[in-house]
């Protein structure tokens, strides 16, 4: 810390702002970093924490939040010329707040930067658990772990011996709904955008077939060969072609838990889906989630992960950005596909 | 029955054909009459039911029967030079099904023509109540019955004082959705393509408010006009742009009940619909729904719907097409939306 330090328990706190709303792919170029100053220590009147942020955490809903967003959401868009703000990992450096103290380690909503103040710090989880690398807490263990957990578990009501088919499976929360349907007795193929992607869900995430839906030119024709019966249940992460292409080969009373579409973030008006009329055909559930209506299960959802964690029998691959100056390119590279597994940055690992 | 008496037994037996198969909307000329022959009594080693078919029912479904169905579907494509067929409500004239005798009335699958020789009888509800309408029990007693009631009911699960939107909100279905909605302490709005059905909606179906989607420019303001708040359910009839602006005006937790698309079956490729993203920004369910999942619910249902009747606390919209002749028009009525209420052909009334 000592490199930072201004004077008077003032030091220098880097951060990366948002230059303006985003249209298309995001660029690094949207970004911008700025330094500004922060104290060590809380004023007297302040309710808050004050925190140094560990790991942040970069998720693809966040494009959503780089647009102007014209209608009201559960999201509100970033500002432009502030910090980025984001689930991350962080370490407790003073406390005007009862239930947390110096030293504690919490995951929670901060911002892109060194040294965050947090006015609301009832919405910070404390970490029990630190004999699990702490990059987990925005992983398996935070809110692509809840989101995988929830929506497999209770949107998709699995069944032993159903097929399950995973969009974007390497991802954060792709590669963790394949190992939990491998764990239900499911048959489960996934898809991503490259052989190495492929080669992970196959090799070391258990999935007992994937396909680089990059190589294929007809997507039905894909799923109806690593389907010819059918798909009971879809955990969908990319919408689009993807889901017109899925539709088609869902089976009679299927389950689509819809996570997110991250092909259609970046396009100026979101690709038209045609084949919905197999909702009917096959009377098919189709239901959207965010995993905060279902933090009441996050506890129990913790006392599963840690001992399956520890013992091995589920795995989680993070693609670690190293220093805050990573942010940007590691934000973007989600939207190429880049990252292999979870995207972190590590502003200031332990 | 005299003048269609040949001999020894026979009789005239005038039928409906599909000529060909059908692209784009259907016309009249896609349907032909032709006259065959049939037996009074059942040959000794039938397992059947002749009936005379008193009411045949004009579904949108029927639409999707007329195209070459290339997938495997729940419904078969009618084959080109056989009489169309569908729900009606037939009388027995010979049967050598224990369980139903000649005077019975039944109700379920037919053929578009005077008599019928159904070789599954067990497939056919005897009706016990003959004091309702006979051609009710294609309606509101019937298939549209049923899933008005099981996709209200079952799929949408309303709470009272909830806001319900139905669109083709005369139709079959919609009608009953908007009453059941009504009765169970919503608010409900309708869409139609009508004055005449509009004010229908309003004066005799107890419907909050409705209006006419065709003189609608937008229809995402037209929603926001009718539901500042929000829409919670969805009963869904008709795809396309309705279905698009409908998501956009969801509110958190809604449920969308997928009944049909009647826009989109005479599209040569249906429309594209691009806001699902809604289903994760609201946590929407929707779902399909096809009847004859529910006829579990088919007794009870019948229960609570003939007192109501009966005591006029549910009304009905029926629209009669006198005589088969007129049933290439009624079904092909359908689908610029000639008709007002449920469309029945009276074949041979009682």
């Amino acid at each position: 810390m000592a490199a930072n330090v201004i004077d008077g328990g003032q030091v220098r706190n880097k951060q990366v702002l948002l230059k303006d709303f985003v249209t298309g792919f995001p660029k690094e170029s949207d970004m911008l970093f700025t330094t500004s100053s922060v104290n060590m220590k809380l004023p007297e009147d302040s309710n808050g924490v004050l925190v140094k942020n560990l790991y942040l955490s970069c998720d693809p809903y966040m494009r959503i939040r780089m647009s102007k967003l014209l209608r009201p959401s559960y999201i509100d868009s970033f500002q432009p010329g502030s910090p980025i703000n984001g689930m991350g990992v962080s370490e407790v450096i003073d406390s005007k707040y009862q239930n947390l103290s110096k030293g504690d380690l919490v995951c929670g909503r901060t911002r892109w930067e060194e040294y965050s103040v947090i006015n609301s710090p009832e919405s910070l989880f404390k970490i029990q658990h630190k004999d699990i690398p702490l990059s987990y807490y925005i992983g398996i263990l935070g809110m692509p772990g809840l989101t995988a957990y929830a929506g497999f578990h209770e949107i998709c009501a699995p069944k032993k011996g159903e097929t399950v088919f995973v969009s974007a499976a390497s991802g954060a929360v792709g590669q963790l709904v394949g190992q939990f349907a491998k764990l239900m007795g499911c048959y489960v193929v996934g898809s991503a955008g490259s052989k190495e992607k492929v080669d992970l869900l196959k090799s070391k995430l258990g999935f007992d077939e994937a396909f680089n839906y990059k190589e294929e030119t007809d997507l039905d024709a894909a799923l109806k060969r690593h389907f010819p019966g059918g798909i009971d249940i879809y955990f969908e992460n990319v919408g689009g072609k993807m889901l017109d292409a899925v539709l088609l080969n869902m089976r009679i009373h299927g389950r689509i838990a819809v996570c997110g579409m991250i092909s259609q973030y970046n396009l100026e008006e979101p690709q038209g889906v045609h084949s919905l009329m197999n909702l009917v055909y096959k009377r098919i559930r189709m239901e959207g989630l965010l995993s905060f209506d279902y933090y009441h299960l996050y506890t129990k959802f913790l006392e599963m992960m840690i001992p399956q964690i520890k013992e091995g029998k589920i795995v989680y691959v993070e693609d670690i950005a190293q220093g805050l100056e990573s942010g940007p390119s590691a934000l973007v590279g989600l939207f190429s596909g880049r990252n292999v597994g979870k995207q972190v940055i590590a502003v200031a690992p332990q």
